[in-house]
Order: C-alpha cells, then structure tokens, then sequence
C-alpha cells in the first residue's frame, strides 16, 4: 500500500500501482469524467499511469491550465491520426499545444490542403474522438525508436530523436496513429467533444527559411459544443472589433515601411485618446502625491550595465549607436534614468517614498515576426513610474497602487481581471534572477501578504518574476472575454543596490530604498488596442476623438450649426461641423460609420427654437433638447467621465 | 572723376582715388567720426582705401554687424601690438572677431599669462590707443612676406602663407605692430576708447590636440566707456541668472556620465514648468486649428535619404543603428514623420491647411566642447508643427504663424525681438541648397512680402537658408539684454516633391502642398534656459514649479496651515507647507532661496481670522487677506497667465 495525500490535506491508502484516475474513480465516476492528467509529486503526468511510492496527487481539469494544455496537445495527435487517414505517408514534425489550441506541423508532400480538406480531416477527427481511444504510453529504448521511424522512412522523427537518451524516449498511440512524444496526454479521445481547425499556414522546418516549408494545421478543441460554440462566437465578434480593422476605419494609427515595423504613428484621433489617457494619469497620480520627470531616450551602455539590463535583458534592446568611441543605447525601460533623478539630490526619510512618474517612450527588440498591431510593437508609450519607500512604507504604498488599478477598472467597465503574481525560480538564481535568495523570499511574502489583505483576485506562477524582483502582471478580460495582460507591478530591491540609491533615515544613517515599479494603464499602445476591442470603437464621449457632429439639414441652418459648434467649443468639448453639400440621410450615414458618440441634427425647428435634434451612438433618435441642456449635459457626462 | 552712388539712390562725383573717409569728411566730420568701414560694390574694405572706378559706397558703423566686427577685429591687433610690447618674443596664430568681442592665439614659450598680466595689456592698450595710430595696408609679394616672417623666425604666420597666393597678401601694421592680415580694418587705433580682456584660456595650435597648446586670449571693446561698463554689468547680471546655475539652485534638471553629454533630464521642477509651457502651445495650437499626432523617435534610413536629410544633414544626426538587415536613426526633426501621417490618407481641398503639431524629442549630434547647459543639447524637445497648405492659403497661415509668435513674446515679456530671414546661396544651389531656382526666387519673396506687410522687425540674411526653404530665425533678447536666437519659421517647396505629398484641388486634379515648418516657443531645453536668465528663476507664479509655500508660525497652526494648503489645491495651486521643526525666520530664508512667488506666514491671529499674511517675492510683506480672497486672486493670476 502506498500513501496519497491530496491538496486539501487529506492522506489515504491505495494500492501500489493505483492510478490518479483509479483514485479518481474511487471518489466519485463525475469526478473521473473530468480528470484530464495528474500532478504526482509535482510533474503532471497521465492519470492513468501507475503510482508506485507515497504520493502528493492532484486532479488536473478543463479548469486548469495544464488541463487544458495536455487537451489541446492530444487533439493535436488526434488531428494527426486524422491526417494520416486521409492522406497516407503524411510525415509529421512538433504538434505543441498553445494558448488557445494547437498545431501540427507536417509534410505532405506535393499535396496542398483545402479548405474542404479541413472540413474532412475534422469530421474524421469526430469520428475518430467517438471510438474513445485511449492514449497509450510505451516506453522504447533509443535503438527500438530509431527502427521503428527509420522504416516508416520518417526523417523528421529520426532528427528528433538525435537529442534524445535512452531513458527518455517514449511513444504515444492511440486508434492507427503512434507518435514520438514525452506527453502527457488524456485518458482517451472521448473527452474531445467539439473540435475546429482554424487555420491552414506555411512554416519552415526547424523556423529556418534555408529548410522546406512544412504545412501548420491549426486548430482548437473543446469538451463541449456549446463551448466551441461560444468561442466561434466571440472569435467573429473579435474580428469585427479587431484594434487594425477600426484603428484604421477611426484614423486612429498609422504605420510605414519608411519608419520601420512596430513603430506606430498616432494620427489626429488616436493623439487624442493618448492626451485624455495621460490627462486622466496625471490627474490620478497627482492626487496620490507623484511628481513628474522627463528624461532622454538614450543612455550610455554603462548605465545598463549598471542595472543589469546588460546582459540579462540585452535580446530585447535595440542595437547601440556608437558616437564619440562611446555605445548609446535606446532605453527599454525608464528605470534607470528615474534612478539618477532620485540619485541627483541627496534624499532623508523627509522626502519619502518618493513617487516620480513620466509617461515613457520605450524601445524594445521584438522579431519583426512577432510584431503585431498595437499588441506587439516596437516603440511603446509606457504610465510609468518609480516608488522609492522606506520598508515600512511599502505596504501602504502598494495597497495605494492597487488601489489605483481598481479605479481605473472602474473607469472604463473592466469587470473581470486576475493578478498574476509571478515569482522567482530558485534554480535560476544568478542566471535569470539576481542572486539575492533572502532578499528574493522577503519581498515575495511581502507582495503575497498585500495581495492576500486586499483581497484582489491573484494566481502565483513560478519563474516569470523580473529579474530584479517579484512582479505582478495584470491579466483584464475585454467586454467580449478576450483576455488581455495589462499592465505590471514590480517590487525591485535590486536595482536600488547597483545604483547605490539611498536616503538618511530618522537616525541619521544610509538606508537603501525599496523600488516600486508600476505601470497601471500599462502602454498607450497595448491599451488603446485593447480599448478599441472592449467598446468596439464606440468609445464613451469622454475619451472619444470626436464628441458631437452638427448636422444641418441645408446650407440655410449653416450659421446655427456653427452657434451650436461655438457654445460646445466654449466648454472644450470636441465638435464638428458637417458642412457638406449632402443629404442628412448621408451625413447620418457617413457619421454611424465614424461612431461619433453625438450627432445633432439641425433644421427648422431646432433653428428657431435654439434646440438640437439629438442622435445618440447606439440608442438611435433621442428628441430635441434646448441647446443650452445639451451643453450643461454632456459637459457634467464628460468631466465625470462617464461609460 | 568717379561716380559714387549711395544707399539713399543719391549719385555724386569725386576724384579718382578718393577714400570712402574722405567722402564721409566732405559730408560731415560728424559722420566721418562714425565710419569705421566701407561697403564698396558689396565689398566690405578699410574705409582709407582709394577707391579707382564708379561705386556704390555704404558707410558702415559701430552700428552694422561688419562695423562691430571690424572694430574686434582692429582691437585684436592692438592687443597684439601691447602684447608684443610687454613679452618680446611672442609669437602670434590668428586673431579673429567674436560674437561679442575677439580673441588672439599666441605662443608664449614658456610664459604663463597672469591676472596681473592682463591688467598691464589693458593699460598698454589704452596707452596705444590714445596714440590713435593709423591702420596702414600695404600688399606683399609672396617671396617678401616669407622673407620678412622667416626674418623675424615666426614659423606659424610662416605656415599661414603657405596657403596664399601672390596677389592676395597683406600686411597691416598700427604703432609697432605688423601683421600679415586680409583686412579690413578701422582707419585708427583712437577709436577704441574702451576695452577688456575677460577670459585666457588654451588652444590646441589648428585644434589639434597632437600639436602644441597656444595662449588664447580674449577681450572685448567698445567705442565709449559707457558702453563697456554697461556690458560688463550685464555679464555680471547674467553670471548671476547663469542656467546653470539656476537650474540647479531651482532642481530643474540634471545631466549623468552614465547617461550621456548633453542630454538633459528634466526634475519635477523643470517637469513643472515644462508641463505648463506645453499646455499654453496645446491650449494655443488649438484654437489656431491645430490638430495633434504623436510619431516615434527613430525611422528606417529610406525615409531620411527621401527627406534629403541624408546626406544634407548627416553631420548633425546621430550614427545609424543596425538592425535585421536595416539601419535605423534616431530623428533629428519631426518633419518626415509628419509628412507620412499626412500621406496616411488621401486629401482633399477641403482638408486644407491641414496643420499637424507634436512636442516631438528629436536627436542632434553636437561636437561635446560646443555643448553648453540648456542652450546646446543634444536631446530636444520641440515645439513643432508642420501646416500643409495650398498657395493660396500661404499668406495667411505664414500671417498666423507669425502672430501666435507675438502673442508668446506678449506673454513672457519679450520686448526685443527681430526675425532674422534666411535666403538661399544661388552659388550653392544643388550642393547646400535644393537645386531649384525658381522656386526659391518665389517662395522667397512670398515671405519678404509677408513680413513686410506685418509690419514685424527683420533681416535678410543670404546663404543661412534650410536646404529645403527659406528660413526665419527669430531672436530675441532676454530682460538684461542678451541675444538668444529662439526658433525657427521655415517655409519647405522641396519636401512635398520628395514625399510626393499631394491633395485633390477643387478641379479633382492632383496638386502639390506647400509647408510651413515652425516651432514659435523652440525647444523646452533652450526656452527654459532662456526663461530662466529672463526671470532670474522669479518665474511669474502661473509657470512657477512651487507658486505658495505655507509657513506655520509652529506647530499649533499645523491644521490651519494644511487647511489653506487644501483650500488652495482644490483651486489647482502647486502649494507646500513647510512643517518643519524651524524658527520663521529661517522658514522665510529658506524659502526666499526656492524664488517661490508667495510665501504665507500662518500664526494665531490669521489662524483665528481665517486669514493669511502675504509675502509675495520681491515685494515682501503685503499684509493679510482672508484665505478666500487670496485663493479666488491667485487662482486669477495664474489662468491669466500674469507675468
């Protein structure tokens, strides 16, 4: 008999050689339905593998991401063995799964895959799933693998299995399909109830343009079809409030080829939103006691290695620029110039914590294959800022921080949101992580203990901390479920050693500063293409580029249209005229396009009685309103920034 | 007989031989006593100089720009001659005319130069000049002048021949002094009736710092003791209001070698003043019809060979970054970014002007021994814009642009101030100049025309020009006098062509933009310098980083004073309270060193009277109000924006 012991504390006896889904099983036969893979000890493996020591088991379903995971990686082996149905001596490369789905790569040959292609590998991937196959492991010694695929005459598996060791090398097979793979996978091929291929791409072998071109089939699946349902849903509803479709119908952004990839040029519309973003910042941080800076964005090669961004953040720098036999770099990051402004002035416990704030321009080296819309850029507008703080100041100043990311969630309606507090790896002390392991567990518990106090919904994740310190990533859900990573939150006790930051303190003595660095509304870019997503471009008035369009009925209204401009320009809210030689119906038309949050419309009546015929987004006709109340409202709805 | 003609169209005539003094002595002794050089056919000669054809003959003064330089020039050689005087021996490099006075390199041997020194040169150079010793030219042949240098074992005036040609080589010689020079010179040494030698510093011998380092000594003159005195009184003034100086007494900015020479990092109190001079150009730039855009600082060197900057410009760009393939550079000037957010969609009529404006960073390379302070950097903030407008629109834009610079020099009490027009050199079309005639003949006129009919004060200058256009610089002069060349107003018919930027015309035909290029309030780094000197750091309390400190009597009126604090940020004044542990008297101290504008004394009897009592920076004590009258006044000041 061997011990289990489960999550919630409880240790029971099994049997030696039981299997998580044995356990499973024993508990209740719904439990068992869902039970994807397992933990064991730590390492998920299958939950049919057998268990032969005392153990810590945990059951992995749908709702964990290792669930998920190994779901959408066996679906990629039941495409495979779809795959190969239909078009026998397919050869396959990797088949990983990813954040939503999966793909394969394969080799067909001369053979193209069509759109009907897709729609006769999923219905035979159905038919497939519904034999409820199990995923069988077996584990073959190098020499047995190597025979095996060198008689399948598949190269591809052969280059694989190079890097691999006896030991190490197993098989996973299930209904005609077998596979090189170190898995895990599901029980069987029944769990997959609703599957889509979504995309048919070319990759080259090995990501090599020197090699062939495989073809990558993707694809995503799901224990149910109202799942898959609603995910089909919310992908067409993402298309049509896709950031590159409306930031171009709004005039938002522009780019181009002269300027380079990644590098975004916000036009009039887009300036807009970005002045109300860092108005609304400015306001928010000076309320909570930051001071503001401006700083170059070059520095000297010295100071990044100072910080340490130098090597330990160098892949994603741009180039340095060598002038004067001296290397100048792009800042990545604002920190260090912030740094040297605390630093240009000695500093007493008086003057802390010390909140300076600039709204940043940063460069970083993203491959031009990576580069994508607002969301992954090369120049990024950062709400930055630095909070140097004494230890016992830390708590208040973090809670203040958190604070602010809540009001601001409520400002623009973001309902569902997740701090994902991401750690060190203890293993990767001095290579990825500054090799401090106290200072790394102090300030861990400290950032653990306000998340806890506060109540914010938080997971942990392992080895995705910064390289100076505990971070927090804010992960925010837009109107239509699409997740998003924000904005981050980062402890940093190291920094403040490299550059020998400190203030006096009440007794009179050096003390080293804790940092804080935050960055609520994250980068103008990756927000504004997250708000176009979440309002789908109907932007609340506040935040509008456009607020109010005046539309008289004819040229003979022309001069009242104007009286109605002027009195809204007087209490600065943004108007236009259409002056146009066209219909009302059109100029209707043509301003729904722009989603412009208030047409007025102007004619007879409305001239002589100093009215406006009022048009809202979204609701359609209002009535008319006297001019002088359309002001005064729309005026308290854009000063209290309403949604 | 001759015939001379004169700027005013008169024409006389007089003896073949006759110098343009002697002209001036037949009009007036008056005159002649003022003519310190001639302007014969263009060309600038001593005014003792026969003069052998037909003329036109300007007389110029210690008024003109070559009048002024001349008279430095004559003064150099007179400091040479007391020079010579005193350390026999001494060997002279060159002499030239300054800005604001002139210098001459000299190689000492072994001699240092003293304090005490320079008190003796000055009096042997009033003693010289008293002797009002003619300036005589007399032209050389080549073999002669090697002669008399190899004679007198002067190896660098020997080394300055070798460069010229028989036919263009001059000696001068004054009292005891001869000097192998071009000329021009004043006709004697008594019109120097006051001078002073300011600074001695070294110089590599042609800047090389592999050769020998030579004595460099300067000064300055002035045709009156008056004039010297008021100028040195101004240098001291200003020595006092130094930037520098300023800007740290006041924490407005900082510089570190890690972060790179002339790259200025703004702290919170320059961030302040920053904040509000933006905020004025926004506030302005819309009501002028302004829209804004944001474009990032670096773009791929396709766009810069487009634009022309490369090669025109090179010198001043930063070095390229190498990356994926592409070289990228950091922008000097906003204008191509500009150009494709212009470009992004198509235009029409009805989009014209299309003004464009953005605080954009741009990036200059500068030599490091000509950074200086605020005034030379080479990281720039800019006030830019870029308005596209038709040939019609062009007066009155270029009209506009010029009134909104009137309305800044209103605001910040500018008095004195010239728009300096810089032309094209036909002689360096196609090399320094776009090699298109016409059009500069055109575009040239259209804005003499301009600043005629504004009636603003300005001068021509040729072969100052942009590459691209004619170019406005305008100066102006701080409070104590001193010139400061501000910003630019640039008129562009080139880089519409090589952007092939074009609009629909109102005949649906095709038609090329113009541009205007200006930046009315510079750049932050030399307008805050310029500010600073300007106001001696007492900035006007709207732009003031701190405008009111409160300063509680003791503790006991800790409540009340944060009670006006808080009555004063609801208004949106920048207030602190000094809490201190100090005696008023050094609260006051204190205060008086940070030039804030107001300073409020809080003790029982304004505390129980709900009053403050009032210090206002450099009037002193101006006696109690009550906290509401203070507040709803100040609160006016500072949104009239009150010098």
């Amino acid at each position: 008999m061997i011990q289990v012991s489960f999550p919630d504390g409880a240790v029971r006896s099994y049997e030696n050689g039981v299997s998580a889904l044995d356990i499973a099983k024993s508990i209740s036969e719904g439990l068992a339905r869902k039970v994807l893979v397992a933990s064991v000890n730590g390492v998920v493996v299958d939950a049919t593998r057998p268990i032969t020591a005392d153990a810590a088991v945990k059951f992995l379903t749908w709702e964990d991401e290792a669930g998920k995971n190994t779901f959408w990686h066996s679906t990629a082996h039941l495409m495979a063995e779809a795959v190969e149905a239909i078009f026998p001596g397919v050869k396959f490369w990797v088949g990983p799964a990813l954040d939503k789905g999966f793909y394969y790569d394969m080799d067909l040959g001369d053979r193209k895959i069509t759109e009907e292609d897709l729609l006769a590998i999923e219905k035979k991937m159905a038919e497939l799933a519904k034999q409820q196959n199990p995923y069988i492991r077996t584990e073959r010694a190098k020499q047995d693998a190597i025979h095996y695929f060198t008689e399948k005459g598949d190269q591809y598996k052969l280059d694989l299995l190079q890097n691999l060791k006896d030991g190490e090398i197993s098989f996973y097979q299930q209904g005609a399909f077998t596979d090189l793979c170190r898995g895990p996978h599901i029980p069987h091929t029944g769990f997959i109830k609703a599957m889509k291929l979504t995309n048919i791409a070319g990759a080259y072998w090995k990501g090599d343009e020197k090699n062939k071109m495989l073809t990558r089939l993707y694809g995503v699946s799901f224990p149910s079809q109202k799942e898959l349902d609603e995910y089909v849903a919310m992908l067409e509803e993402a298309k049509k409030r896709d950031h590159r479709k409306l930031g171009k119908e709004l005039s938002i952004y522009t780019t181009s080829d002269d300027v380079g990839q990644g590098l975004i040029m916000w036009m009039p519309n887009g300036t807009v939103i970005i002045e109300e973003l860092e108005k609304l910042a400015k306001e928010t941080e000076e309320a909570a006691g930051y001071k503001r800076v401006v700083t170059p964005h070059i520095a000297k090669e010295s100071m990044y290695v100072t910080s340490g961004h130098l090597p330990y953040y160098a892949d994603s720098m741009f180039p340095p620029m060598e002038m004067d036999g001296e290397r100048y770099y792009l800042k990545a990051m604002n920190c260090p110039h912030h740094h040297k402004i605390f630093d240009a002035e000695p500093k007493s416990y008086r003057d802390m914590p010390y909140r300076i704030a600039e709204y940043g321009t940063c460069y970083r080296y993203e491959q031009s294959g990576e580069l994508f819309g607002l969301m992954r850029v090369r120049c990024l507008h950062m709400n930055d800022a630095h909070i140097y703080c004494t230890k016992e100041q830390f708590k208040a100043e973090f809670k203040a921080v958190n604070d602010m990311y809540l009001k601001y969630f409520k400002i623009f309606g973001i309902e569902k949101y997740v701090m994902r507090l991401s750690l060190h790896d203890p293993e990767k002390l001095g290579q990825k992580y500054i090799n401090e392991p106290e200072l790394w567990q102090e300030t861990e518990e400290l950032v653990r203990n306000v998340l806890i106090e506060t109540g914010v919904p938080f997971v942990e994740v392992k080895g995705e901390g910064a390289f100076y310190g505990p971070k927090i990533d804010v992960q925010i859900w837009s109107a239509i479920g699409r997740e998003f990573t924000l904005a981050t939150n980062q402890v940093d006790f190291a920094q403040p050693r490299r550059f020998k930051l400190s203030f006096t303190n009440a007794n009179n003595e050096p003390e080293i500063p804790l940092i804080i660095h935050r960055a609520p509304l994250g980068t103008h870019e990756r927000f504004i293409g997250f708000l176009l997503e979440h309002y789908a471009g109907k932007f609340p008035t506040w935040i509008a580029p456009i607020q109010v369009k005046v539309l008289p009925i004819s040229d003979k209204f022309m001069d009242y249209a104007y009286e109605v401009k002027n009195a809204l320009r007087a209490k600065g809210v943004r108007v236009e005229v259409d002056d146009r030689q066209e219909k009302i119906g059109k100029k209707i038309r043509d301003t729904e396009l722009l989603k412009i949050p208030y047409m007025l419309v102007i004619g007879e009546k409305e001239m002589t009685e100093k009215q406006v015929s009022v048009r809202r987004q979204g609701k359609g006709d209002t009535g008319s309103v006297a001019l002088a109340d359309f002001v005064s409202d729309i005026y308290a709805e854009i000063i209290n920034r309403q949604s």
